[in-house]
Formats: structure tokens, sequence, C-alpha cells
């Protein structure tokens, strides 16, 4: 057995079942290894930002990690951004990272780079494995450090001769790292502030959004009368008729500011105090307004779910509390094909049990009032602004969720960042449905201009903001990686083409004309 | 004015003409200033790596850097991959980074990240403004520190609020770093070697590839009869039936030893001494046979082409040698769409003075032999071994020479990694011609699998390395992106395909079904 043999067999023994790979020479032990081994599934995807993506899909939806498999310091950076991404998302997720043999990195060849400095700003563990014997344990160590449903990423490089050198078997796995354990002084804190009885809110982010904290946070919002704010930005959020219905941060910092100011007493779980998304002339960083009470019920780190009961139990909130429905499905939009007819048309026609992932941009806003206690579905967002997520991140929920739809609703802009998704896609087989919003621009940075004052862009402002001459055509995009698509251009046609990809399984692509 | 404008004017002023973007929310200052000041020329990509690997293209054949205009840490992280090969091509560029109003870093906002550690890698300058007043005179640092003809990467990172700050004006342009000199005892040295009469041989690299060089290596050769050899990956090489032949080292070590292994007397000029591409067992990382006499005439920072000059003087080398043509055109191919085929084909057809760009990985090898001395052109290669650069690169180098038809000659694997290019180059309607080798695979992985003792790869090791199931549309793919395009099958489709793209303006692609 082999170095590269006893790491794959020791990530199969401590839960890996999938690795979204772009692999080098450098990997090439790993990959026969794979075959040796079996039992892991191997994807491949034709970009890196792609696999990073996809794990950090999987993550989300499995709460375990998937491996990744990539190819020196390059093949690294370009899955840096999703990772960034992961990161921000507190995805378990797992690198794998081949290097030129240990002997062979001082030849400086040419594809010899600083993976460790590459790979430190987006991994929360990190290491290099030294010989043979102990790729096994370090990959143990490696998947432990990503944890499950909290989870970080780690990333662990591997030089080609720590693959084709013997060694000895796989290692056992190691325990993952817990969430932290809830703070009674936290817990009490949170109380006494509800029980004043001012106008107060909980914003909940992290596993706080998960069903069972926000089964928590209704009992609370019950005894309370308390706002349920979710962050701006979830990993995960389980939405529907059974779960209390949510306000959204919104993300423009003034409206946020807005959004908060009713409230004296505001308590955070699973997520850290709400910033601004940038900075912005005379604008503060922190969204909460001045003079509020707050208090960090738990931190992104903690168990906020548990939090959430000991204060429910705290405030003698009545269990079972059960959130009536407050919206109907919303009816078939007609008409022009807007952003809100998108949203009314996903939230109107999307199985119970589907998972939303949206990085729909400014076309995406509507949605998530439109989809708000419809119907139960899971919604995943762009975590850390980095766009091109929404592709490779349904491709990883659909792997790990294959009995549930995925509809990946995404902005033309960001799907140009890693449209290499669709072809692993149409591969595999996955059950997604993706929903270009084309709407010719990066919608945000022509807003963005304006607020900033320049109410008439000059040619160069508008040559770097808009996504036209040519235009782009996503039915021979997605046509030419083998995915079927439809262009549609008004909310009629977008609701025949959207009921039909829905009843189909396998992926298909809806390119809106938005208006 | 402000920051981005005292910047952008200084950019002007020390010769930037062309800045290759993909800018966010932090940069609109900048775009803003680019109107503002005018005189740059701003060029969309839809994705970082594609600005990147345009800002390498032009560098080396505009000899002076274009900028980037790129989006904090995960804008820039899109970008490292073709950097990366930037870096190793020693091309000159000024990557200009936004980041976040310094007051705002604080608040760890979602796309905060550790932008100098992402730099650092593969950045030879790297500096963050602190200042709106600061602006003017750092991006004339930076792109002094750029250099020209033998150049490095420069990152200026650029805080929001030191953008929008108020500024005094533009800075005096810096003097750009040159090439260090040449050493009288290292010519010596090399001329005694030469004058031992010994078998012999130049190893030539970068700027010792330029006209300049190759006509003083074809007086030494004429002086010494030895053999001229050219990196397997040289940035730009000159070529035509005024310039002396090259023997390509070949890119397997074992080939590549064979073939240096005839000389006893090797000279190094412009190149480091070479190395195996990668490290494999039982394999040295160095190519230059062991008690061989080694001489550098020339580190790649050093005036390579002076020292050349130098070595043929102190040899009494016989000046004004022309080299006589020692190939024809080949003949039209014809039959089977063989790499041989494609590589016949496009040195059959091409223009004189074409700009060939070649990362056409395995079915790219017999192009080098097939050109060798039968027309006038530039030759580019893919230095750092990160897939993904020759798109962009093509991009870039279109840009620079709008005069030249620039032949993008392109495997199937790579051209996926940055196809965003091809917009890029219909939007600006640049004279590209694609021609992409779609042979549905990562063939060297198939063939290093083989080379590694894996005769019969198992189901995962074929999944990760075959480019079908499904088979990638490429004439698709163009189309979605503004770019005509048409599949050719066969030898005799693939060369009217080529008369006719090569009589167009504009950018035309030609998928060519490889056997």
């Amino acid at each position: 057995m082999n170095g590269a043999e006893s790491l794959i067999l020791t990530a199969r023994a401590c839960g890996i079942e999938v690795c979204f790979a772009n692999p080098g020479t450098t990997e090439m032990p790993l990959v026969t290894a794979l075959d040796r081994v079996g039992g892991i599934r191997a994807i491949l995807a034709l970009f890196e930002g792609v696999c990073t993506g996809a794990a950090d899909g999987y993550g989300r939806m499995a709460d375990r990690p998937a491996m990744t498999l990539l190819h020196l310091g390059p093949g690294f950076a370009n899955g840096i951004a999703n990772l960034h991404n992961a990161r921000r998302a507190r995805s378990p997720l797992v690198n794998v990272v081949g290097d030129h043999a240990t002997w062979h990195r001082g030849a400086d060849a040419p594809l010899t780079s600083d993976i460790v400095g590459l790979a430190k700003p987006v991994s929360a563990w990190l290491r290099t494995v030294s010989a043979p014997e102990s790729a096994a344990s370090d990959m143990a160590a490696a998947v432990g450090a990503a944890g499950r449903a909290l989870g970080r990423v780690a990333t662990l490089i591997v030089p080609a001769d720590c693959q084709w050198g013997a060694a000895k078997g796989a290692a056992a796995p190691e325990p993952s790292i817990e969430p932290m354990p809830v703070e009674p002084q936290a817990v009490a804190q949170a109380a006494a502030l509800l029980r004043a009885a001012e106008p107060c809110a909980l914003f909940l982010g992290g596993q706080a959004l998960r069903a069972r904290g926000l089964r928590a946070a209704a009992r609370i919002a019950a005894q309370c009368a308390c706002a349920l704010f979710c962050e701006t930005f979830p990993a995960r959020v389980e939405r529907g008729p059974d779960l209390p219905r949510l306000i959204r941060l919104p993300y423009f910092p003034e409206q946020a500011t807005e959004a908060l100011s009713p409230y004296q007493s505001i308590v955070i779980a699973g997520a850290p105090a709400p910033v601004a998304f940038f900075g912005y002339p005379n604008t503060p960083s922190y969204m909460i307004p001045q003079g509020r009470d707050v208090a960090v019920l738990a931190h992104p780190e903690q168990d906020a779910p548990a939090a959430l009961e000991a204060l429910a139990d705290a405030l003698a909130a009545p269990t079972g509390v059960t959130a009536a429905p407050d919206l109907e499905r919303p009816d078939l939009p007609r008409g022009a094909l807007t952003a809100a007819a998108a949203g009314q048309a996903i939230a109107a026609l999307a199985p119970d049990d589907a998972i939303i992932v949206d990085e729909a941009a400014t076309s995406g806003l509507p949605f998530f009032v439109n989809a708000s206690g419809a119907f139960r579905h899971t919604y995943l967002a762009l975590t850390g602004g980095a766009i091109g997520q929404g592709l490779p991140c349904a491709t990883g929920a659909a792997v790990a969720c294959p009995e549930r739809k995925v509809i990946s609703f995404q902005a033309d802009g960001g799907a140009m960042y890693t449209l290499q998704a669709l072809w692993t896609q149409a591969r595999e087989s996955l059950n997604v449905t993706t929903l270009i919003c084309n709407n010719r621009s990066y919608r945000i940075l022509q807003i963005e201009l304006w607020r900033a004052g320049v109410k008439e862009p000059g040619p160069r402002a508008l040559a770097l903001t808009e996504l036209d001459r040519p235009g782009l055509e996503w039915v021979q995009l997605a046509r030419g990686m083998g995915v079927p698509g439809v262009r549609v251009e008004s909310a009629e046609a977008l609701v025949k083409a959207l009921k039909r990809a829905l009843a189909d399984r396998g992926p298909r692509l809806i390119e809106m004309m938005m208006q």
C-alpha cells in the first residue's frame, strides 16, 4: 500500500463519500488510489472553482465534508473564491492538494508556487504531509478538523512522493470538531433582555436557521412577541409553513439600520453582529443603531440551536408552537418578466422540499418574501460575496440530496464565472433546474454608481458594467455543455418552461430575459 | 481631484494604455476616474483569470505593462493562476485591487479577506495605499516596478476611502526596473567553453529568444557550430527564415536529458538551467546530464541579448549572419485530423507576422517543428503550467498588436478554464482565430497514468481524465459568447475553415475533432 491508498482508505473510513476533482500529474497516485480503494464517488469538474463551490454546497446539505482534489498552487488558487464563500458559510470541506515531490521543490519547476501561502487565507486548518507513512493520519486529522454541520475549511497538501511512497495502512478517524457549548450566563442575559418587554428582536444566522433553531425561535417569539430577523446571506435556512416567518435583513446599510431601528432589545444567535456589506462615506460599519441593548446568545461557533432552546426554556415559553402558515402559494405571474415575476413563479411552482440556491443578486430580491412560509424548502445564499458560487453550490447540493429538486436561481454575471458547473450537472445527471436572470448587466454596480452620485455613467463605466455587445446566449452555452435549455421572454413563458423543467429529471436551464 | 483620479492620471502619465477589468463596488471610484481622466482603454472580462491572462499576453507583446482592475481578495484570487504564468513569463503587469475602506476592515464584512496574503505568492512588488494623497505616487512606483520587456508582477491594493478621498494630483513616472547588466567574467567563461571545441550547445530562454538575441546566437553558432536549444515553454520566441532554427527541449525528462546528452559544453542564456516539469521516481530534477561543462552567460534577470552579442564579439564571430531558410512552408495536410495535420495546417496557412499562442498541450507538439523557419511569426507558450492561459493570452496579444493576426492554438481542457475570453474577443472585435483541439480528454494525464504503469485505468481514473459524456460543443459555446464558429472533422475541412477564418477580421473559432 502506498501513501495515496492509505489516504483514500482513511478518507473513506472517516465518512468521505464524494470527491470533487480536477487533478493533474502530481495527483495521479491519488486518482489511481480512488479506483484501488473504491467507495468514494469521483466527480470531475472542468474548473477548480466548481470543485470547491460544489464541496461547499455538498457540505451545507450533507452536514459532513466532501473532499476536493486539486492540482498544485494554481489549481488551488482557482478554487479560492468559492473556498472564501465556504469559509463564510462555515461549511465542512477537505481540500487535498498535490505538490511536487519533496526533493523536486528546490528545482523551482514551472508549476512550483507557495501553496501554503495561497491556502492560508482560506483554510482554518492547514498541513503538509511530510512522509508517506503519515498521509493517513494527516487525512484523518483533516477530516476531523473540517467538522460536520458547523464546519471549517481544512487543507492537506500532499507531495507526490508522499503519495507514491510505501505506507502502512489507514488511520482511525479522529473526533470531529464540535460547536462550542452554550454559556448559561449568555442565556440568562438574553432572557433578562427579552423579559424587559421593550420592543425586541432576535437576529439569527448560521445554525440558528436550521429547523431546530427556528422552532425554538418560534417558541421565544410566541412568548415575547419579538421579531425574527435572518442574516442577509445565510448559508442555509429552512423555510416553510411549519417554521416561523423571518425578516431578511436588507442589503444596503441605510435600509438595514432602518429595519432594526424599531427594536430596543436585540438578541443575536448564530451570526456575527450585522455589518454593512461595504463601507460607504458617512455610513457606519455596524448596522444595529446606537443605544440599543444587545445580547449575544450564541457566537457563530457556538451551538446556537441549543442556546435558543435554553433561552425558550428560561423564558418558560410554550412548547409545541407551530407557526401558522402566513402566506399561501402566490398566483402564477403574468405579463412582463420582472424580478417580481421570477420570484413569484418559483414560489408558486417549486415542489415541496426543494433546495433553492440563490445567487440571483438584484433579480433575486423579491423571491425571499414571495416564498415566505409558502412551501417547505431549503434556501442557500451567497455567503461571502464572491460571485460564481451559485451554479457550483447547486451542483454539490444535488449530489448531496439526489432525491430533492434543486433550483439554481442565478444572475448572469455570476453565472459566467463558473459556468463549467453545467457540464458536471450534465455528466452526473443532476436534478438541477437553473434559472438564469439575463439582465445584460452587473446591475448592482450600476445601482452603486447611481448611489455614489454618478447619474450619467461615462462610456468606460458603461463598458465595465454592461454585459451586452454581444449579449450572452445562455441556451447556446448550456447546449455546449450538454444541458438542454430554453429562453423565455414573458412571465407566461417562464411558467410553462419552469413547469416542464421541474417535471423532468436531470439538469435543465431556463434563460430569463429580464425586463 | 480624488485618490482614484490621481491614480488613473498617474497610470496614463506612466504609459499605461489598457486596463483589463472586472471591478466591483469597492472599485467604483476608479471606474468613474477612468472616464473622468480618459486616455486608458477599459476592457471588460467576465472572469478575472481572463483579465490577468490578457495582461500577460499584452505585456509579452507590448513590452510595457497593462493594468488590471480587480475586486478584493476573491477577485484577485480568480486571477492568480494566470498571474503565476505571467510571473514565470517575466511579463510586466500592474494589478490594481480594491479593498474595503480602511475603517471598515475591522468589521469583517463578508468580502473581507487577507488580500496581502493572497497577493504575495505571485507579486514581485506589493503595496497597499495608506492614504488618498499617496495613491498617485504608489501607482507610479507600481508601474516602475513592473518594468518593461523584462518585467514583473506588481500589485497595488487601494482601499475604497483612498479612492474617494481628496488627493493633490498625478505623480511623476518612476524609472522602470531594468535588466541586470552582463558580467564580463561570465562572457569570458562562456567563450572559453565554446573555444574548447567540444560538442557544444546554447540553451536559450527569456529575452535571448527575441530577434536581437537570436541573431547574436546565429553568429555564435556560425563560429562554433553549436546547437541552439530553446526552453520548452518560452514566454515569447521570434521565429522565421531570417532567424536561426531552434531545437525545443522536450517535455518529458528522459527525452530532455537525451536531447542534451551529445553536448559536452552547454552555455545558458536568459533561462534557468532546465529542470523536469514534474519530479518522477528515480528521475533527476536537473536535465543537463552529469559531467557536462556548464556556463551561465546570463541569468533570466540579466540582459541576455547584450550578453549574447558580447559573447559573439568575444569569439570574433562573423557579423551579418543570416540563417538560410531551412524549411519551406509545409504542404496542406490531407486526411485524418491528427495533431500532425493541425500543426501542418497552421504552419502552411498562418500569415507572415502572425502571433501563435500555443496552449494546445499534447495536440500542439508537432507544430513547433512544422513551423521551424517556415515563416516569420511570434510564438507564445504556457510558461507556468497553469492551464487556462491560452485564450486570455491571445486576447491580450491581439489588443497589443491590432494589426497582426493572432492564432490561438488551444487544447480543450485548458480552454474550458477561461472560455469567457471569447466574449471579450467578440466585444472588442479582436483579430483572433481560435483553434480548439477537441480530443475529449486530458490526454497528458492519460499519458502520465500510462507512464506510471497504469495500463488499464479504472472507472474513476477514466472519469477524471475524459472530457466526454457529454462531449463539449465548442461551436455552441462560442456562439453563446458572440464568436462565430465551425466544427471540422478532417484535415481538408480544417484547411478550408482556417483559410476562411484568417481571411476575415474579428474573432473566429474552429473546433477540430482530433483523431
